[in-house]
């Protein structure tokens, strides 16, 4: 397939700079696009290679200064990375098309309630009085259990895994070795020191438009249920304990840890490996660095943390520089001693 | 269902303090419980809400001294946690049945052995000379290998893995996507700088009243048995290396990881993300907290360990303490410097 | 079965001290040994197991000298944890056989190529236009989706599953549960605070001699590939997201993170819980310690990092050893303040 760039500069409301009478075969990452490509901009650690890539055009957001003479084509966007993203879902229209119809074997109970143009996989596996909405692809060997309700538009992959009792939204993402709604990690502890299992009653809700990475585990509530509101992302690997709540648009990178019963706001961020302690509660625009460990509530917006316990950042970072100086400030103390001894 | 409150009190071997005379049709968090509820307080964090709970009745330790009037009904027990669990485990007997029966199409090897009142989700494997004892329920999607033995009254979530001849004790649950006996890492250097794989011909025995979350992942042992004694809990996404042993009632919380061959002892309690190098001996009774990372035997009892590297947990608070304090010091004593340097 | 001590030595190209002139029926731990076993000792921390084994023979490296008396037979070899290795293998081969046959029900697309002696498990989905090389084992409920490729004398355990366009090589072990070519983690944040998800239309491609360990998952690249080079050994619970290449013969512990975009080179060590950031360059022969997290390239082979953020691990142990007296320090420094003020 071809396109003509001027056809893509009108998709993406673009400004073509340089030569528009050119045809479009490809998408490809800067450092590596051919002719025919286009490529995009949006992290400057990449802007050296706009200056010798071989794409036909590049994409850049508005406030792009060329420091050097350009050889391809500009499109110029208000977003760089929007655009971008809103080209390849075009294209992922194009090439791919939703999945429709029921493979056998699959299993599927006579009291689940099926919408329209769903696609059920092989193997797959649909409960009592489960609910599944229009337009809804479940992939082989999922696993939805009785009395779960799936909305419209969503897309459960191989093998993830949802227990009885939870709601799922439209539009959501589930990928492929999810669990949602295991048990709660709830025992007390007997005089003996054996632990009595805590029954978890609860469920899950996830709300619309949220992602969920492959082989995340997000906990059933003990009584109620652990929420994760509307348009939240979550990637993989990812724990979310029992009766924990995610806040609208959160975004929660790679294996990390939400322990019970903490509520998250909304548009926050965390890095890959932070381990959130349990029954906090955490404002909106929070932002977690990395492997960084929350043990406090916080009450403040735009704040930022990292260091196991989180500190604020910049502190954080102020303290770190000086620990790698530790072993030449611990002379300098003792060398201070010897001469203040020596007076 | 109405549950009259001296009912309750009888099962839970309480002391009713207040209206006696009411009915509960609904168990709830202290924080949401609405008139007809039945609440509970464990957690002093909570105790706020107890003076403004909706609840008609609050379960509390007998050691809980009100600080403010009470409008609800108390009921008065030896530990508070234990009596809300034990009322959420006759209220699950109540609303859930076992499940029962064998669901097709599933595999099951005609050498397998299968005990009574068994169940077997649709698309569940069970391999060659595979046993299954009494009462145990084997969701979909699940696998279980060749000469795998599972006992009695064990709940086996949906797309569990059981590698071949692994063994599963009574009373277990093995959550979702957890994977039993995975080959150990092991790969011998080889001097173009390739690995040989060692093959890992042991197995992993988890024996009886364990609870394994969703997502673990248990090696099997290059020789001998990986072990999880009984008693253990063991939270979601957890990783147990080739030939551990894990003592009875440990407890493990999520995404920790424990290297190989290190021997836990029993009643340890490890904190979410925490790593464990390899080949150590920990004790009993040893708490590690979130995120820390042992590299060191641990020979003595009731210890506290915190950090990367662990160290003593009060030291370890006493350390950060100062080490927040960095930047103040490193000017410090710059200024004693260059005091010292005027005299 | 038992095995003239001799035909072992041979295998080995072992040189035999003490009684040649036994039969070995079993291999075992060095500390659990009993008469009629072999064992091995390549660690020193189990030294002193071999001055006390029941094993009828140790395979030992050919620097090994013991400093007491053994009662043991001895096989000398070049490197004995290689040897063992070899002799596990060729015993392995004794006792497993490769499975074959195509076990009902699967899901075989009209339109995959299957090669000879292969294993498809029962409930394995095999999509449009997969190909599986020959002597390739796919166990039950492994989900393989359209257009994967896979080469030969590879297994994939029970409950994998492979997103479409993904390519695995020859030689490959990938574990229970794990999770190829799920989609990489990719937003563009919009005004209103939520994410617009960029599609990933890229793949995974698993060279030869690859291992990947249970619920290990590895993300699609947004375009291109994401990358896995031959002899690379994976362990359970890593993440790998879009748009990584791992070089050859890297060896990843469990519970690792790799962030988008970031390369690695050959021949890298990387403990477990480590977190490499996004859009780094990783040289060669590279060694990371365990629940360090990665900030910056690494330029230089043969570097040792630790900590988080990691640098050097000496300096990272030195000023650890000054962080634990701390407190101790800080009582200094105030001592000094007050001796000058005195003064």
């Amino acid at each position: 397939m071809k396109f003509p760039l001027t056809q893509i500069a009108q998709i993406l409301s673009a400004r073509i700079e340089g030569n528009a009478d050119i045809e479009i075969s490809n998408i490809a990452k800067i450092q590596e696009a051919q002719t025919g490509d286009i490529a995009f901009l949006a992290n400057p650690k990449y802007e050296p290679y706009i200056y010798t890539t071989q794409a036909s055009a590049v994409i850049v957001s508005k406030n792009f200064q060329p420091k050097q003479a350009l050889s391809t084509t500009l499109l110029i966007v208000e977003d760089a990375y929007t655009a971008f993203s809103t080209l390849l879902l075009a294209y992922e229209k194009l090439i791919n098309s939703p999945k429709k119809g029921i493979e056998q074997p699959a299993f599927i109970s006579e009291k689940a309630i099926l919408g329209e143009n769903i696609y059920i996989g092989a193997f797959a596996y649909i409960g009592e009085n489960a609910q599944i909405g229009n337009h809804t692809q479940i992939y082989p060997n999922v696993f939805v259990g009785e009395n779960v309700k799936i909305g419209k538009n969503t897309i459960i992959y191989a093998g993830a895994k949802i227990y009885k009792n939870c709601i799922i939204g439209d539009n959501c993402i589930i990928h492929s070795g999810a669990v949602i709604g295991s048990d709660g990690f709830g025992f007390a502890p007997q005089t003996d020191g054996s632990f009595q299992t805590i029954p978890q009653l609860g469920n899950v809700v996830i709300e619309d438009n949220v992602s969920i990475g492959a082989n995340t585990t997000i906990d059933r509530a003990t009584l109620g249920a652990t929420i994760i509101k509307k348009g939240v992302k979550i990637d993989n690997l990812v724990q979310i304990a029992h009766n924990v709540i995610v806040g609208e648009n959160t975004v929660i990178a790679a294996q990390t840890g939400i322990a019970g019963s903490t509520e998250v706001g909304a548009n926050c961020m965390f890095g890959g490996q932070v381990g959130i302690a349990g029954h906090l509660k955490i404002t909106n625009k929070v932002n977690i660095g990395a492997q960084s460990g929350l043990g406090t509530d916080v009450t403040q917006e735009n704040t930022n943390w990292q260091g196991s316990p989180a500190m604020d950042l910049k502190e954080f970072y102020r303290a770190y520089a000086v620990f790698r100086k530790l072993p030449e400030i611990y002379k300098k103390i003792s060398e201070l001693e010897r001469r203040l001894n020596e007076d």
